[in-house]
């Protein structure tokens, strides 16, 4: 079995003691650092964390004597090793590019306009209508690449640019498929309920009905997604409309998050804390009483600063929902109309000097809390013994370096389940 | 001798025509796009550029028959090739990091507090006097690299840490030796007229004195700087120091430069007008009657948007700017308190929305009209006959990717004075 131990390691973010729940206040900004830290892994698990002499301690009680003999040994050079971050919120599998679109609203262009010249959701439908399966898998697998060069060994996958069956399941098979043979785990939500198709533009409950009745039905029985989706918007769906999809979904074994209060506060918010929703996402414009909503339920806010500043809009009140103890995680988005980056990096500069989080706050969130609006927290998003083995080593002495050198990107090492993927910040041939 | 035949470029930006004079108003779109175009290289030279067919009838004419037999060929694959990127405005040669100090300000912390914990610039002043020419040297190639990853084939470096003679000629033999040694071009400017150091607080008329007296001559004496540059700010240099410092630098073949306007309009850019210096810098709130004088004189203006973004402080105008037919360039401003990154691509990213530039204006501001910011428009900054050939290749069909994937590096190949420096984003050891 696969024996690796990472010694001298400057700082070692372990992120410990939050496996249970995410992080909330001013717990967000404890990293749980080891200074002179070591991981040993084995097979693909966290075999031992500490400092060197508990690590060497720990690996006699269990793998006897004369341990260089039986580990790979890595040497971080006093650097920075952190867990391998976790995206909760992209849309990583559609066909086809809009980056024509930046131009059109530099220039003015409303999003009518856009839609009007072809743009929009619904361009991105087409083409990934129009995709053969391979076609989607090898766009979507580049993607996967970048965002494991940028540190991220897990993102969530949602489904929403077929809007039909026939190609949401298309998409949700890609994802699947992704999950079984690219490093970085793939974790399914389906978004049927993503925009109103163009074939049910003047029956959108009629849409509704099909994505209650006969998609998630479908979805649950094969067990393509652990989460549902909807985008409750304002001339989207309604409050109503969301309601619904998102009990089918829970009747269905689905956990719903939601797409909330990105353009008007709709409440979406307090409708997520009604639900029991896992995450809900975006939140620019939530409400005072949607935030203590949040935080009374536990609901997750996974907060996407890349899509306020790639549409150019305010940023959500990361600072209030902190202050009033909602779980704040952080996500790319990554999509083709309004944050098309595959950067957790980028995102965490973002948060850091638009959101006012600071580099620690930024990290839990891109991690732990990440890890937990996926469900995943008892598995990934911090190092502990018996954890997955997915880590990071930054070309940093110090975690705060993430924020400093904005716009770089610092990721030196990726391990994935025990297995080095990244190497000198670039990809390890599989 | 070396020579390489660029083909298969889907998007060929040349930027041609702007050799003699920066672009302005509606030209600073025009990139001279050649679709499916050519580039061939002669030594360090640039020796034919267009379609693949005008290319190789010119280099039939130079070059005789049988060209395949003669030089190297690169096939582009389809993707964007670009001016290498200039840097006109970097403070590059200092020892030590000061990413402690984002926290504070994140924490509300003010300039003073932060230099009363010992932050600032005159704690890198501390740091760069102590360390050798040998490990300023390490430190600031280490960011060249980064540089050169990130698409920069030639920045500007000023003095300004050393703040007394022996440590100003220190900072500035080693942005020499890394001209010299580096693959990336450095062109320094003398700015000791940075911040007043410790030893004159109490008499900075002293220190102007000593600037203007002593420091100017010598550097010219030497021929260590082609600019002269000063921090005309509150608080720092007067208007009417400022303009002592820049009116010597002058008399002695220096030609100004300016910090000017960047967190109140003191008249900087008016100042800048007056002397007809090559460049006004950061601008942040620069008077309507500073762009006018700007834009009457032909004094180019320097945004650096990345110390707005690292500061939390607002925009420079670049769009009013452009409107009054100012010349606008960009850079990073990489220093270690204000703007601590290398990273050019993000600086676009910021430009275009942050200061609402197209992405075609950006790719204007980063190179051509970088170029003529430090007097080099003739030799760097567009593709063109005769011309050197500083390249980059990016991993995207149309230049427009550089701002839809925000955050992510896409310089693929990078080749500096027809060599190639960079591949498959990774540096090509010396
Ligand atoms: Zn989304
Ligand atoms: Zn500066």
């Amino acid at each position: 079995m696969n024996r690796l131990m990472i010694r001298n390691i400057g700082q070692l973010l372990t992120l410990r003691g939050a496996s249970g729940r995410p992080k909330t206040g001013s717990s967000l900004s404890d990293l749980g650092i080891i200074e002179n830290g070591c991981v040993a892994i084995e097979g693909e698990t966290i075999a031992a964390v500490g400092t060197e002499q508990e690590v060497w301690h720990r690996l006699c009680q269990r793998w006897g004597e004369r341990l260089s003999d039986k580990a790979d040994v890595m040497d971080a050079g006093g650097r920075v090793v952190m867990p391998g971050m976790v995206d909760p919120h992209t849309h990583l599998v559609f066909a086809g590019t809009r980056e024509y679109e930046l131009e059109m609203r530099l220039q003015g262009a409303t999003y009518l306009e856009i839609l009007q010249a072809g743009g929009g959701i619904l361009a991105t439908t087409r083409k990934t209508r129009q995709a053969t399966e391979e076609e989607l898998l090898r766009q979507a697998s580049s993607r996967l690449d970048r965002f494991l060069q940028y540190g991220v060994t897990t993102v969530e996958a949602k489904s929403g640019y077929g809007l039909d069956w026939k190609h949401e399941w298309k998409q949700l098979r890609v994802a699947r498929r992704l999950h079984e043979t690219h490093p970085v785990d793939v974790v399914s939500t389906f978004m049927g309920a993503h925009v109103v198709p163009e074939e049910y533009r003047n029956d959108p409950d009629r849409y509704v009905d099909i994505v209650v009745d006969e998609m998630i039905p479908q979805v649950a029985d094969k067990g393509l997604a652990e989460f549902c989706d909807v985008f409750c918007e304002k001339d989207v769906f309604s409050l109503e409309q969301s309601r619904r999809v998102l009990e089918a979904g829970k009747r269905h074994g689905l956990m719903p998050k939601i797409h909330a209060d990105e353009m008007e506060a709709m409440g979406g918010a307090e409708l997520a804390a009604d639900l029991g929703a896992i995450s809900a996402d975006h939140l620019l414009r939530v409400s005072d009483r949607g935030i203590c909503r949040l935080a009374e339920t536990g609901v997750i806010a996974v907060l996407l600063p890349g899509t306020a500043f790639y549409l150019m809009a305010p940023f959500a009140r990361a600072r209030d929902m902190i202050e009033a103890g909602v779980a704040v995680a952080l996500s790319t988005d990554c999509n083709p109309g309004s944050s098309p980056t595959m950067s957790m990096p980028m995102i965490l500069n973002l948060a850091c000097l638009h959101m006012r989080m600071t580099p620690a706050e930024a990290i839990s969130a891109a991690t732990i809390n990440a890890a937990h609006a996926i469900g995943r927290g008892w598995q990934i998003g911090s190092l502990e013994e018996g954890k997955q083995a997915d880590l990071v080593l930054l070309d940093a002495p110090h975690y705060a370096f993430l924020q400093y050198h904005f716009g770089i990107n610092l990721i030196d090492t990726v391990i994935k389940k025990g297995r080095v993927v990244v190497k000198n910040g670039q990809l390890v041939r599989r």
